[in-house]
């Protein structure tokens, strides 16, 4: 019997999914879960497949061709811990394994760092696409050793999937923990996106009165336009689902807790430990917090008042096209933080990333593909080291022309009450970004006044104390 | 020669002046420094206080009566590890040591744990007040075994500031990380109140177009109410100081780069841990980060353009009041919101947090001294579960009061391009807590959607999923 190229171990939905979309490219592959059962239910399901079950750890191992490619799908941290420790007596000099799951990417760098002292390589990669992702074809974020990356690049490059231009969304991302970090600032945007089209919704309910109906139409609109996007896709789809139960809309009737698993909470704190600043994404986290407080919530919209709801007067299409706006601009500035994000990480563990390709494997398979991703191509491709998207020409361009738009939905949404954490969120970067003079002077005369902290000047360098008593 | 009832490892600026301080109170004190240069500077400054010099620690140790009570003044991390290693095997059991560093409240608890397995006690303290603050009184937040607490009770007791009623500013916090937890949040609620005035600084000088000299006349008037407080009088007279050397206004020729030494940043990251909405003060934080991003700003403010300025055209008197109020309520906001952390934290950590203790030894001695603080206790004294500030009634007649003031100080501040992040975030928090309803169900049918994630009903409870495609 033949040897495998690839085995995947773990074989809930989405290590199945994978093993699924590489077999379906010509490639038998070993399975193996720490429970049989999820093994025979597997082959049962598929019994025409080249999926060779495997039911020993040992036996799955023996079963594979040198260097040994193990794909681990499981749950991220002990779980992974675990499966390392129970392989790593199997294996020998040059193998590698490769871990898709939700791993923090300082998890993965002292994994990484570890396994190479025993010779063994350790891949860390990003998987995003959700179940239908990586059976069709996810975006996919490897990082770790170079040399390993490329004897598993040929079977990456065919399960991902393809760019509109035919491109496969996978990429080298760099040394040990770039791929899950690159992953973790990708789950960090999404969250972005998402609250800022829930702040789109609840502006276009709440100030201007648009039924579900007609908010579908609005999103179908866009969705052709320079915000086309998945995200932008689905929402369209959304309010034009009935609930099977009710007949009502089924938006209406679902609870609005935001639930979430970690990974945008992780970008921000990562983003507070790199001071790269990142408060568009960070208002997104915590608006889901507030919303998951939601009896806090109905008590206090009890006793705390607001404005008078008042109905809207202005001009609706001319209004709806300035939240339009107020939605790509924000998303640009969201996107303006999340990579440079990615390049302050870069510096400080030195993974030299490529941003322009990053923002080329998120176009397709991913939840966050978008057509406006191009865009952060073409701006690396012209100039790789720029310091913020914003400085771009087009990127620029877009602030000139929408920043106007921004300003008045916050504003619209103010007045009325509505919260618009990120949209706030978004202006106020862009304001301080754009100011060669922030009121910082008073926070560092402050500081110097009770603790001494010392301040700089203007007129020349040094460190200086004053005697404010 | 009689034993010492307290000793000082480490003789910097905070070891010596607390030194001097419990000195100054009539207790002798035996004191240590790794190094003797600082132990033999201080006797020489102060030959005539009763400060008993040792030069090892095994002297020191034995010049302690027993329990032995230990202040450790020495570099957070790495330095308190090493002192407690060399210290423990001097030790024995019921002595305690307390360590007023800057140190992480999960240090504080890892610590505490390990020391009590050998029966030592270790109180974890914020010392806050600075220098002078830890010479003539500062405010003091211990937290670890509550029978070691009371041994060092009287001590603290008498160098503890005094709030205007003559109560001391120190209480016992709670178990383990306790002290070094609330000090952490009061370093935090610090951050955001500078960045609140720094905002209000920014609209008062570029909106209104006030000068220096106005600026300190009108901190001067805001001083006398309900913004009664240190930072604000510090601010007033600020803006009074010239620079010796070129004559011109201090506050002008201080560079606009705002430092921080990371504890704002802790906050941040543990309420993102704690899944508590800390909004404000983590904007205050990144605001920090994005003024000491100069040179790109000094760059990206001649390309990125904002709004033409203009000349202010309303009642300036009117408007300063609207920012007093937009001041005032964003602080009452922030509080809200550091005060609800420090009860997830309790819930998590099980400390049975007094919050209205905490407010009240916040009264005197530390930095965010301020009037208002009696408020809070003042809330929950009468009810010590309340859920959030906003609820109590002095609150929401300042919300109730106070709201269109904010809103108006956020939309003049939008429209004319100065970025106000705090106060933007202190309006969105408010409305979105007094929201019954957010658009958060839509960002739930989206990770059903994409993720099968699921969602709740609002009319029904269980978990549910949509077939969506």
């Amino acid at each position: 019997m033949g040897k495998q190229a690839i085995g995947v171990v773990g074989l809930a939905v989405m290590g199945r999914n994978l093993a699924l979309n590489i077999e379906s490219r010509g490639h038998a592959v070993s399975v193996f879960n720490r429970t049989r059962e999820k093994t025979d239910e597997l082959i049962a399901e598929f019994p025409d497949r080249k999926l060779v079950p495997t039911y020993t750890l040992e036996e799955f191992v023996a079963s594979l061709e040198k260097p040994r490619r193990i794909l681990m799908m499981v749950k991220a941290g002990e779980g992974t811990d675990a499966t390392i420790a129970s392989l790593r007596p199997l294996l020998e000099k040059g193998d590698i394994l490769i871990d898709g799951g939700n791993t923090h990417f300082t998890d993965t760098i002292r994994r990484n760092q570890e396994l190479a002292k025993s010779g063994l390589h350790f891949i860390g990669t990003g998987v995003s696409g959700g179940e239908e992702g990586a059976l069709k074809g996810p975006s996919i974020m490897p990082g770790g050793q170079r040399e390993a990356y490329d004897l598993v690049a040929p079977i990456l490059t065919e399960i991902a999937a393809k760019a509109p231009d035919g491109e496969p969304c996978v990429a080298y991302m760099g040394p040990d923990g770039a791929g899950h970090f690159v992953k973790m600032v990708h789950n960090g945007i999404e969250y972005g996106d998402m609250q800022l089209i829930a702040e789109s919704y609840a502006v276009l309910k709440q100030v201007v009165g648009l039924s579900n109906e007609e908010l579908g139409a609005v999103y179908t609109e866009w969705n052709k336009g320079e915000l086309d996007s998945y995200l932008i896709e689905i929402t369209s789809k959304i309010f034009d689902k009935k609930d099977d139960e009710t007949g009502k809309d089924l938006v209406d009737v679902i609870m609005d807790r935001a639930a979430q698993k970690g990974t945008g909470k992780w970008t921000s704190q990562n983003a507070l430990d790199l001071g790269a600043p990142l408060p568009l994404i960070t208002e997104a986290v915590f608006a889901r917090v507030l919303s998951s407080l939601k009896d806090q919530r109905v008590a206090a919209s009890k006793v705390l008042e607001g404005p008078a709801a008042k109905p809207f007067s202005g001009d609706r299409a001319a209004f709806i096209e300035a939240v339009r706006r107020a939605l790509y601009f924000s998303k640009v500035i969201s996107y303006a933080q999340g990579f440079a994000q990615l390049r302050a990480a870069s510096d400080e563990y030195k993974w030299d990333l490529d941003y322009g390709t990053i923002a080329k494997i998120f176009r397709a398979g991913c939840i966050i593909r978008a057509r406006f991703l191009q865009k952060i191509t073409d701006a690396y491709t012209k100039d790789k080291q720029i310091a913020n998207l914003l400085l771009d020409p087009y990127f620029r361009d877009i602030a000139a022309n929408y920043q106007q738009a921004l300003r008045d939905v916050v504003i619209a949404a103010t007045t009325a009450g509505v919260p618009v954490p990120a949209f706030s969120s978004a202006i106020a970067y862009f304001d301080g970004y754009r100011s060669a003079r922030l009121p910082a002077n008073l926070v560092q005369a402050q500081r110097d006044f009770f603790g001494a902290h010392t301040f700089e000047r203007l007129d020349k360098p040094g460190s200086f104390h004053a005697n404010w008593s």
